[in-house]
């Protein structure tokens, strides 16, 4: 039984009470992106009614209030991912932003003959910006493979070596819902020296993370993905790396002094902080974590393994349906890639939307992953604390009606 | 008399009815940010209450809107700034970032031997991109400097040659409020080949802009000085400049293929915004346009322009009290910049804070020019569409009292 009172908690997000094609609407496409409940709606919502101002410049009773909103925001995000300061959050834009920052990084430090390990599951974004350090560097950007729809260890293992200089993976693969063994990971790399970073994009909203605990260098992580708003992430780094790391941007904000021909920088995190930042996006961000704490980050998890743990079983005994990825379920999120035979993803796609139901269809930005699995795309569904036992039976339902309606006018 | 309806038009923005220290706020800190009407919180809250989705990415119903109202905002920037195409408009988080990338972009083609123009009177985020873009190139950063408290247009026209390479100038000075003359720099500028960069972060929320017109080879402005939200900017620039552009960041949405060792571009914007954007940032700028459009910015300019022909001749009669830039009123846009004789600018501010009255007090992200000016700091008040003449006196009057209340103390 859901540690979670959907029902109840389905009253905060207004949107997934519409009719999709008449339909009522279920949304299943929570890798992408997902939906805001009121409480961050409202957070948005007082920040301009009653405190916006440009925070950290002011000496007004805005520009105050503001500054404490955004910096209480960053505390927050502290807390969450249990880092040891505030100091080591760095507000982005997004996962995006932060894994080209620690790419740049890298791209300081990496000689001809360096290694760069990445997973052939990456995202594109944890994987371009590690094709450009490599490119303009000399080093070789290695991949590892799967074993049986997972990271094969055994092949992480036996490319780790002292040449190694960054592994870039992600905690959970956003096309087939694997969770990879980051804190086992973690030490492999520490023993060859090299250091971690971690895309955090499909972990930080589903799984409670210790930045500690798991000894990480480096984590990216997206609001929109976690019931925050748009346009605002996190870079997390050890203290050191963050020291050394040079700003990216130049601007505002980051600057101690400034002089016609050169410039100091301000101390961690704001050196890399250039210009206005999105600060309502950070109070969102917050406030979204204030929602995910108020329910338990364990009983978020909790929730989303027993939908798998219910849906999984009924889409492996689907007739015509594949799945793709492990399927031991020990190893999986709520992530769930599929095809069903003879159909294009993109027709599935459409067929489920004119059901109500909202999934992707496509290569998710994983191209190399897609390749490797020699798929052209995948319809993926995707579920988080609002979804129910309910909207996988829909998913089901509308499914054997997609293969009925393609089988009848095939 | 002044075009715009402000009793009528302060009805929408709900922050400004509030008291600070007992005192109706009067908020003087335009240039730092702008508060935003309710149509674009409203606009804010309808996408995020029954469209929020990923975009370009999905077939299903919510993508679908999400995308269409992402690039219809995109189309609103493009009018706004009579830009040839909505290709042409880049979606980023915010001045900083645009000019960041601009700068990016020609260390990409800087040489030693080359010049960057730059004036004194930028704001760090026109300059020390430029600096880190000279010392990576070995190209020279040279300044122009002030004239009567505007650009020096000799000292201009006497920097520029054929080893100039790129000139790159605030439209408004965000400490002194000079109007730089774009359009007549323009010209001169591309008269050597160069090409002209413009920070219109203090004129494009306040001056109809023209980018053909005004023939400009890149512009850069914020969504939230202009009403809009935080986090969300943009880049236009000339096409051809544009298709030259590597991108910055790299991950999805900007792809056309991804293989393991390499990837390949989309199109125009597209290849220069990876990652998920911020969305409803992008909204809520469209929003803050079709406000901006629906006042009218001739109406606008005009506003500022007798708020400030209405304050200026009283502030300049003030015993004690020095404005800074030129006194030339059709040079000045809603920008001023000043000092109380024998006072600290950060007192004053905090003095007319207790007042209710919010200004800045500081360097302004302007420390050459200040350097320049041998001025620590000043106090800056700046205007926009919501602010009246009793605003305006209110200023003056807690000017009064806080000279009175030092002058007793002291």
């Amino acid at each position: 039984m859901s540690p979670l009172d959907v029902k109840r908690l389905r009253e905060e997000f207004q949107i997934l009470d519409q009719e999709v094609h008449d339909e009522p609407l279920v949304y299943l496409d929570n890798a992408a992106t997902t939906q805001k409940p009121k409480q961050v709606l409202a957070a948005l919502e007082a920040y301009y009614q009653k405190d916006n101002a440009n925070v950290h410049r002011g000496v007004h009773t805005l520009a105050e209030r503001a500054t404490r909103s955004y910096e209480e925001a960053r505390e927050k995000v502290a807390r969450f991912i249990h880092a040891p300061s505030s100091r080591q959050v760095v507000f982005t834009r997004g996962t995006t932003t932060s894994l080209n920052w620690v790419a740049s990084y890298a791209a300081q430090t990496l000689q001809p003959g360096d290694e760069v390990l990445i997973s052939v599951m990456e995202h594109h974004s944890n994987l371009i910006p590690w094709q450009e350090a490599c490119r303009k560097t000399g080093a070789r950007l290695v991949y590892v493979y799967l074993k049986d729809g997972a990271l094969d260890m055994e092949d992480l293992r036996s490319k780790l070596s002292t040449r190694t200089k960054f592994v870039s993976l992600a905690h959970i693969s956003n096309v087939l819902g694997v969770i990879n063994p980051i804190k086992e990971i973690a030490d492999l790399v520490h023993q060859f020296g090299a250091l971690l970073v971690v895309d955090g994009a499909q972990s930080a909203p589903h799984i409670k993370l210790d930045v500690q605990d798991l000894d990480l260098d480096f984590l990216a992580f997206s609001g929109h993905k976690m019931l925050g708003p748009t346009g605002i992430g996190v870079l997390y780094a050890k203290e050191k790396w963050l020291e050394q790391m040079s700003p990216i941007e130049f601007g505002g904000e980051m600057i101690d002094f400034v002089y016609e021909q050169e410039a100091t920088w301000k101390e961690l995190p704001w050196k890399l902080e250039a210009g206005t930042p999105n600060i309502a996006g950070a109070i969102g961000l917050g406030a979204a974590i204030d929602y995910l704490e108020s329910l338990g980050m364990e009983a978020v998890e909790a929730h989303e393994q027993e939908l798998v743990d219910y849906i999984f079983p009924k889409l492996q005994a689907m007739e015509g349906l594949t799945i793709y990825g492990t399927q031991d379920l020990a190893q999986r999120s709520g992530v769930i890639s599929f095809n069903l035979e003879g159909l294009h993803p993109h027709d599935v796609a459409t067929a489920l939307d004119y059901e109500g139901v909202a999934v992707r269809a496509g290569h998710h930005c994983a191209q190399p992953l897609l390749a490797h699995l020699e798929l052209p795309a995948t319809v993926r569904a995707s579920f988080y604390i609002y979804n129910s036992k309910a909207d996988c039976d829909k998913l089901l339902d509308a499914l054997e009606k997609t293969k009925e309606f393609f089988n009848g006018t095939l």
